[in-house]
């Protein structure tokens, strides 16, 4: 069976796809009997055009005329962007056309309108690298542990952060150095804030939750922070404490059906086995109620192991579509008609990583651990570390476990101290 | 849609899967459209049938009699054993019913003829459950990774042996010891011994291996050595020089593509993920040509983790079934016309542990080297503990990577030698 292609982007996924389909052309033939033709091919630089030409007889720089062309069956949407795209989805469903893509920024701000548009039309709209790049984490979840509840899933889903993480936590760097060296790596862009600020993650972290429940979950409803505030100091201190800082996503559902979706830099104890997935790796870890708890690592992004998985996509469809009446997953519960209600961050109860900065006076700690008690806040372990900065010594809160409005509380009485003398640091635990 | 379903065996799996079934039963059919109706019941125990009574109309004790009734679509061949669920799924495939098992010993021993008469009739036989319990990882080889090339993969894929060498490792207790408090646990039988013979691995592994390669890989041609020759000397021997000992499921293809099988226990790096991967864990370590190294863990075995997997069988099946022309994944490479010729253990080139056990004598290393050293044999450590045993002490060689067969010749050689007074221990090395 013949399936033609037209690839939008011919950047690092698409030219990693072009790679993988001529690899394994034969096994694709010979072995599961599907053709993979590329027809048409679209980049808006001349340059990869040029390079790419001998793969394809339709060249263009305009993913319009693209779409709509009669020998295309299924359109990778590997570009990027989220207003475009999205324009172009529309408009290779509206010609008929199955659409993978692996842009979370798309489906996380269009989804909504997206996967309901592609039901309508009766159409795939495959994702699996969107997510966790060469991780089978979409299938896993609309497949394998489809006879499961999803307690709960936390996640590294972004290699730069991960990788700017474990590089402070191993050669004892601070943020801006690990950063740098990062970029020269070209594991962070010139610009990291869409990366280092959590959007990245935010976006992928919205679909998770949104397939583990069944509702459309808003990435713009979620809290996401980012890991710009981690200090050489946090890292160091929370190893020595025995904990690995990580930033994760993290959702889950209580027995009320409230789902929590966020994104935050956590501390979890190093022998958590998220705390020991190291550089630019990705990791899912679920706790499901028939499984039980399931973790997947891999990497999360690249240009083959995310191509390796807009292929397995496109094998998934070629699959669907021999047998003359495919039917895609059921996704249109992700629509505005579906969203959940997410609970605010205040009413998370966690236990609490605190950094003070203080002067070195008698009374500061009386001053504050009284807040902390007036608030509701126990404390379950407290550390003063002068090696670290003899002028301005840091000290380490951890508390038990308490809401998160309870902290918001106590610190904007702590901060407004005059004996406090920069902005507490707070970071959260996961378990 | 409607699929009805006849269950062959209702023992831990059989139950777990009419809870999961009944618990999901408002899910399956509003939001994926299947009505899954349980319509015959097998079991040979009469007990069991009278206490699953009311979940089907068909009760009976006789396999053959549920897998040709006309009301049955599906059959979930879950009881165990090896020649009589031959028959029963021959049965079932020739009354034009789909099969999905969890029995991995039937798949091991007989897949080679019923996967290509699955083939041949037309027939669905699926089989998630049968290995790694409830981590997806047989569609993850058949489906997300079907753009890779699989270089190799290590798994830890039985739980019992797994817990009775974390056990020693954490409570340094004996091996007896441990497997008596895995068998009080309910983790490993009355009669372990294919559970601890690695019996249970190799049908396991030998799956897994014909999914990596495409090929039929028999069980009874891979070298299988279980764990009962582990000592607590061996376990405390391998922590103090930063190793972990794991039975392992070893599988790789080299550039000629020959294939290489095997299960032993094996020394790895602690920091290695598969070394974290404790108690009754499974994990299933896969290196891969496009997506790298990948990794996933999880409950191997247990009442719901894999129902789980047979349940995310049936809808996948179903997901087929509702297409009006199901297309299986293609597995009639499984057959003794596309046999493995496996690499002999004798050529593997690793890294070796040996433990001699020595009459405390000078001399005897001289001994010991001299004939490692003329047969090729370098040695990478020496270490000598006498604390483990005054009377006999323990001495451990690491050696560099040398072939299977050289130790072999050496080791023929050493214990012939009578200041030797026990059989040398041979553990060899995964990286």
């Amino acid at each position: 069976m013949k399936i033609r292609i037209g690839i939008i982007g011919l950047g690092t996924v698409g030219s990693g796809v072009l790679d993988l389909l001529e690899l394994h052309r034969d096994f694709f033939t010979r072995d599961l009997g599907f053709d993979f033709e590329v027809t048409a091919l679209c980049s808006r630089s001349q340059a990869r055009l040029d390079r790419f030409a001998a793969k394809a007889p339709f060249l263009t720089n305009k993913p319009l005329d693209l779409v709509s062309r009669p020998d295309v069956d299924v359109v990778l949407e590997l570009a990027g962007g989220e207003e475009q795209p999205r324009a172009w989805v529309e408009a290779a469903f509206a010609a008929g056309k199955h659409v993978i893509t692996a842009n979370k920024a798309l489906l996380a701000k269009h989804g909504k309108d997206l996967f309901p548009l592609a039901e309508k039309t009766g159409r795939f709209l495959l994702f699996e690298a969107a997510v966790g790049g060469g991780i089978p984490i979409i299938r896993t979840l609309q497949e394998a542990f489809i006879a499961n509840d999803i307690h709960g899933l936390a996640c590294i889903i972004n290699g730069t952060c991960n990788y700017i993480l474990s590089e402070m936590t191993q050669k004892k760097v601070s943020f801006a150095s690990a950063l740098k060296n990062a970029q020269e790596l070209g594991y962070a862009e010139a610009d990291p804030s869409f990366d280092i600020e959590g959007t990245d993650s935010a976006h992928k972290v919205a679909l998770l939750a949104s397939l583990c429940y069944g509702k459309y979950v808003d990435f713009a409803s979620m809290t996401v922070e980012g890991i710009t505030s981690i200090s050489d100091v946090d890292i160091s201190m929370a190893e020595e404490m025995g904990f690995a800082i990580k930033l994760l996503g993290i959702v889950s559902q209580d027995r009320e059906g409230n789902i929590q979706a966020n994104v935050y830099p956590a501390l979890l104890e190093k022998k958590h086995q998220l705390a020991t997935v190291d550089g630019v790796l990705n990791a899912v870890f679920l706790k499901t109620s028939a499984v039980g708890p399931i973790l997947l690592t891999g990497a999360g992004a690249g240009m083959l192991p995310t191509a390796s998985s807009v292929i397995s996509d496109l094998v998934s469809l070629a699959r669907q579509l021999a047998t003359g009446n495919p039917k895609a997953q059921p996704m249109s519960f992700f629509s505005t008609r579906n969203r959940a209600d997410l609970i605010p961050i205040d009413e998370l109860e966690t236990e609490f990583y605190l950094r003070l900065t203080a002067v070195d006076k008698p009374g500061v700690l009386a001053k504050v651990t009284s807040i902390l008690g007036e608030e509701g806040i126990s404390i379950r372990a407290l550390v003063q570390k002068p090696e670290h900065d003899p002028e301005h010594v840091p000290v380490i809160f951890l508390t038990h476990s308490t809401r998160n409005s309870n902290v918001s509380k106590a610190l904007r009485r702590i901060d407004a101290l005059d004996i406090i003398q920069a902005p507490t640091q707070v970071l959260r635990f996961y378990k």
